[in-house]
């Protein structure tokens, strides 16, 4: 009957962490040990029971503890449950971790899961994990993982299959066990190595949009100065020139001025780290010199910032939509119309005018939709079903015409404009000037990585090719990463 | 050679389930059975032999069947297919189960896999997969799973990786065979624990957009109901007093005024539930007692009813841009423009009016963004992708934020008008003045929670502290699943 | 011990392939071999050093390579790599595959596995994978895969677990333990069977949108004709009738009306499909009758053509909405108002004109949002989450539903404008005649797919009724996957 196992060789209950047992039909459960009757230690044992193990509970009030969960479950002595379980989930808080050391003879050999959560980033010198892993040196194994689960999620069971749980260990043996016992509660586990790795889990459910950070401050730092930049020279400036009180524009026209100026600034950004990294390579003729510290972060957050943009672009079109929709409008364009009759003009039409709007918005609604493409291949599911030169289309090349033809949106909007003198309030010159800056350097770089002798210089390097032979030592392996990542954008 | 087996130990051909036998290079196939001859059988077969398994059909007519599946698949009678293999797909309908009956000795040990699908929703009083067990109660093992994937999606293969497939049995070996046996076919296997899931399991693929039924309901009725309102109001009124004929107003500003109604009050519920658990939760002084039913029904599906707010929000926006371009439009500004003329008003400006609506368009556009915001971190693969603290983020703070902006909107729309007597139509309040009551509510509820004195009892309670050292007896472990979920929102 | 190994029984460490040795304690790491030290062998190091296994590379100049690779690496000749791995990472390009000849003896028994890439789909008569097995015959194993992950994914380690590892092989046993390797390094694993699908698996990463390619062409044709024939009839026409310059027209007016006929006629290209798979079903009177090659490739593109008609038509309402906006809508408003005036009309309101927009208008809104609804379960993510009834209601009813509301807006949009003469410039008819034709065959014949009587009929033949007893042969099953797809639109 051996033969219908699906894991392999006979093997004791107690030693083995799959819930089936040897023998098709006499069912042997596996005992998982939980140290802990906490709300964790609850959610984790209904979970497990759900999947076919037993538990057993290590409480220090076994008797008070055993009313908290369901009956089928052993509520015992911490040594009781450790002497009884291979694996053991230590579900207390890293306080208490010290209260195990009377049972150090006990755990010896046993795989202690650690599942403890912090309550603030890097609380302590060493990771939870690397402190349990200190008190028991003689007990060989310490895992980390589950502490990315809430009880919540924990206990909701099988259904919501994305939960993903991070697991690590100097033993691999045990690492694997336990990446095991994850796949049969219907986790995906996700191997995160060695104990040293255990940081960073532990920060892992801590963390609040970090990656979105620096994308954020700098959009909210551009926005409040264009804001301000354009309150001056719309607002102030007529009201202290003609005592023209033209508040009325704040809440809609000043930020409709302020967001696309965000926008497109946001995608020269996106792209300009790529040309940066470009010509980062470009003279030191290598893909194996390490970048600069910001330049790699800058490359790394490009997804953020290109989202942003997006953010900033989409609110800017709802605002322009709604301009004709605004009371000023209506009253500014009845007065027109009563000047009109009363200075006989039975035509008002202007062309150029004409052209140039109609050009403007155009421009503006098809840099819109290359960008919406963009935006929906960076939702998770549908980027991974896309292959590497799809997304690189996508992300550099339609990208690359996003910027292209947005640039082209802000040029006709300014049309004849900058060069007119009125234009330059209080000697500053119009937005739309300023929003020309970035995206102009961007192209042009981009230009001139496009002429043949650059850019085969340029491939030679991401083939591998160096200018001086230079080899970089064996330590910077990491710094790999980015290089390839250049030819993406 | 039994170095490179993958999963164990040598073991028989007929009883293994793996598609890999025991040595490295002679490949022994693993065998699966399949009663039945019809649709779903033969995109099994497909499937199975793609997988590298070998196929053995049992059908009552086997010549006339063997013509219809592939020549390397191994069509015989119902008794030679049962001896063949271990793992035997019951791919024939309920009311066949019987004619198995005489072959019950032979069953015996073997796992049965039910495959069947139902009509309705609860057609039988016991679900196919128990009935089929009660059959053969000698015979070990029955196993329900795969029936959610249509026999399409069976035979298009594996590159689509997405297919979960329930699985659930009262024996935990014949379980984790089976489950293995479906990450081997390239599906996503979800442990369903026992045998008693089955009708849950049965009925999933019946199912019709459940979760939605009830907010649907809601939403409708609500829409509805302040539909009829504004159009007595709005239609009616004038008419009967003015003999005014505004009728061409329902297809465009009845509906504009019956969406955001709809949007804010949903929205609202999405939050009240949240607030009455809270209040529960205060009032008992536990998290540990049970929620009314209804109210953990409204927990549930609060994801629901925020989807349904951000749909009608968002058709309320197009609505609302489209305002200008109808002909209605054009023809009162035209008739406005010319008594203006005629009036000889040289500036119609009002400072008032002006600020009103460019303030009430700049808080909806900013209600919008959030709304967005928490509607992208709805679709499941970017709700993956966050960690518990940034989807609660997102979800209560960025939501509540959301409301207090929507709520601003409604009430800088309303303005004075509220005090006027001549809005009160019929005697009934204006649309906007309903449309506050339950943002109203559910914001100074909010604020009731957030003072100190009550936030410190709350916290404590969803830590576990108790007023009355109420301890919940073990049954009703299902119901702490609604309290964590509190704190999400 | 043995009780905690995870797979089975006892091997030498050089022939296992998991990470984890024999006993629980006591780590014997398996060894991986990678002949080649590109950039691709190192990343792929990387990762399996990452994942807890040991490695062993081949080089042709071992000292040069060895500062290249982390050093725990065995850096090494080709023969000493082979000898030391049962499984053997082939990283070096197809040019260079027969400089392994002289080690034929020695990788005997081995595991080879493929990962190169080509530059071009279809490259080479046969697949690298194929060329590689047919040089190395009496050596038993080659399997194919890693091939679509990038080197920069390989590295950037298991945190992205969406990657998808494509594997197949000839050899079930060699497959099956690749699979589990790649599931160990946190991949997904797919099986594709035998060494046949390596050509499919090579040519995956160089496609590019392949199967946007045909619904992309029909659109772009299909607008670029509408865009010339709305040219010719609203610039040309009035230029040479009466030298009116209109050309101000093409960058918004000519492009929205190009827009929405690409929408609506892409909408129904959707369900026509299904509709000749039918009306192909009927006429035959099976089901198991293979469709012509045509129709079964648009069968399979109707998604693409789905997704396109949404984009023309989302991009199509944001132009609409900014027709207001424009400078020429300002001033032909201007003079319509000073001539209201002149000509001293106090009412110039129309009935009819007035409902016809606002009618036409609310119809394009519903139909927006029905699409949108479309739209969004067409995200994989959000689609997974629904089972095969919700899907086909959402794409199938609901789908049926906007295309019957999107032709009344077409048909409101017209109004009696197509039975009058002067429409017919050049004698060709108004755009809006042109965008009904499609929609209304293809409602027509889903009107008579609905009769009673043919509908039963079809029920009949997708339930496997056959009119003349017709029994395909043994060689067609692949024509099983449309007629069962037929159902879903």
């Amino acid at each position: 009957m051996e033969s219908i196992t699906m894991m392999g060789s006979p093997k004791s209950v107690n030693d083995s962490f799959l819930p089936n047992g040897t023998n098709g039909i006499k069912e042997e459960k596996t005992t998982i040990g939980i140290l802990g009757s906490g709300d964790f230690a609850k959610s984790l044992t209904i979970r497990l029971i759900r999947c076919g193990y037993h538990v057993v509970i290590g409480s220090r009030e076994p008797k008070c503890a055993a009313d908290f969960f369901p009956h089928v479950v052993d509520v015992t002595h911490h040594e009781d449950a450790i002497l009884k379980a291979h694996i053991i989930f230590v579900a207390i808080h890293r306080e208490h971790y010290s209260s195990l050391w009377d049972l150090k003879h006990l755990l010896s050999g046993k795989i202690l899961v650690d599942v403890s959560n912090n309550m603030r980033v890097d609380q302590y010198p060493e990771s939870n994990a690397e402190y349990l892993s200190s008190l028991f040196p003689d007990c060989y194994v310490v895992v980390k993982g589950f502490n990315v689960i809430s009880a919540w999620a924990m206990q909701l069971g099988p259904r919501d299959a994305s939960s993903q749980v991070y697991i690590c260990s100097n033993n691999v043996q045990a690492r694997h066990q336990v990446i095991e016992l994850a796949r049969q509660m219907n986790f995906i586990p996700i191997d995160m190595g060695t104990l040293s790795s255990s940081r960073e889990i532990e920060n892992l459910p801590l963390r609040l949009f970090t990656p979105w950070k620096g994308p954020v401050v700098v959009a909210i730092s551009l926005a409040t100065f264009f804001f301000i930049y354009s309150f001056i020279r719309d607002i102030i400036h007529p009201y202290i020139k003609n005592q023209q009180s033209d508040f009325y524009k704040i809440p809609i026209e000043i930020v409709n001025k302020t967001l696309p100026i965000v926008a497109i600034t946001l995608l020269s950004l996106v792209y300009l780290a790529g040309l940066l990294a470009a010509a980062h390579q470009l003279y030191y003729g290598t893909k194996y010199r390490r970048f600069p510290h910001w330049l790699e972060n800058w490359l790394q957050c490009r997804k953020q910032l290109g989202l942003l943009s997006y953010f900033f672009a989409a609110v800017h079109v709802v605002y322009s939509m709604c301009l004709p929709m605004r009371r000023s409008e209506r009253y500014s364009f009845l007065n027109t119309a009563y000047q009109q009759v009363h200075g006989n003009v039975d035509n008002s039409w202007n062309e150029e005018e004409v052209w140039r709007v109609e050009m403007y918005i155009s421009f503006g609604i098809m840099s819109l939709g290359l960008l919406s493409l963009l935006a929906v291949t960076s939702i998770p599911s549908v980027n991974s079903a896309l292959n590497w030169r799809e997304f690189s289309f996508i992300q550099s090349t339609l990208g690359y015409v996003a910027l292209l033809i947005s640039t082209f949106h802000v040029l006709i909007y300014g049309w004849k404009r900058a060069f007119e003198e009125e234009n330059y309030r209080f000697y500053t010159p119009p937005n739309f000037v300023i929003a020309l800056v970035l995206p102009t350097i961007v192209i042009l770089g981009k230009i001139v990585l496009l002429c043949p002798c650059v850019s085969k210089k340029l491939r030679l390097i991401k083939r591998g090719w160096e200018k001086s032979h230079f080899r970089e030592n064996k330590s910077n392996t990491a710094a790999h990463v980015s290089p390839e990542r250049v030819t993406v954008m």
